[in-house]
């Protein structure tokens, strides 16, 4: 079995969470590792129907999104949990629910964000008809450690999604040389690189 | 890979379900599968915060218990499904959103039930403490096609099991022969008996 592990995408609405989450679930895919993305869409359409943004509600959906991470991630699986979660206790307890925890932030100015309004939340919470809306009526905590940062007002989705993958490579949740479904040891990598060079393909 | 499924026990409070996942779970790891267990307790403080027994709050913790089943058999687990779910209508939607998926109806006489009372929930539901209970004062409907039936005021809890175990291997969720993680193909059984006789074991 995989080792598997919970990436938890960490950062504003309208950041780039869910975009990165998806770009970085088709890669791991093309590595051969089972990835479920957990995005807000998903989460509010299968998980928590009838929440909605004060700190309660949201800790209520952190909590059932790390529940259904650390039972995916102890069978092996790779899972990208992007829904919101803007209280920093909430994440501290998913990290020790789940175990293998790479906290991704993904920063962006405030007014970016607001610019951006892909789901036209920030226009609502900023007329006051949302309560409750983490960055703007309430506080978005950031991680104090998070295992990286990425900005994405700085960088292309790609060039943070690569990062992100990089540093799985190096925490030793993805394998170097990537595989169908099965993390080679370094041992049987060296065997299957020298027979690949006996056949001459490399 | 495994091949995942979901085992999913249907029935009245108190027949018996939970107590048989739970016999069936330890049966699976020990055959060298990764099970898990979504029982109503499991289910009520990890999925279902909040939701009462209404056939409403019934249908939106299946359809929570069914996602969560949905994406960790699609990962190769073995899932064990054991909370109330009184709906037809919403056990073969769960069933169609699964796909690989094993209706048990654990069968026991209402009488039974009540006089077992494990819970204690039988006797509010009788006083009238607790509105829409399966069972008393809302419907169970029976499943009409489960893939197997269970007795359990026939059979033991142990009896019930096996059956049910049986049943996974003729339907090859199970490998005849069990294994650390791994199921065998018929060619990679052969080969593994041959080995072992040739050696002397068998």
């Amino acid at each position: 079995m995989n080792k598997g592990f919970t990436v938890w995408f960490t950062g504003l609405p309208g950041a780039g969470k869910s975009t990165i989450s998806h770009l970085l679930g088709k890669k791991l895919k093309e590595w051969g590792r089972n990835a479920e993305i957990l995005d807000s869409d998903v989460v509010r359409t299968n998980l928590c129907q009838g929440l909605g943004f004060s700190k309660q509600d949201c800790d209520i959906s952190i909590q059932r999104v790390a529940f259904m991470c650390k039972l995916l991630t102890r069978n092996g699986v790779a899972v990208l949990s992007a829904a919101i979660s803007p209280s920093r206790e909430a994440r501290e307890k998913a990290r020790k629910e789940i175990g293998n925890f790479v906290e991704v932030y993904v920063k962006c100015p405030l007014e970016v964000c607001v610019e951006r309004d892909i789901t036209g939340l920030y226009q609502k919470a900023l007329k006051g008809e949302i309560q409750d809306f983490a960055g703007v009526s309430d506080p978005c905590e950031e991680p104090l450690n998070p295992e990286i940062v990425v900005e994405t007002d700085k960088e292309t989705a790609e060039e943070s999604t690569n990062k992100i993958f990089q540093k799985l490579i190096e925490l030793g949740y993805v394998s170097q040389t990537g595989s169908a479904g099965h993390v080679y040891s370094p041992e049987e990598e060296d065997k299957i690189k020298e027979r690949l060079s006996r056949l001459g393909y490399i």
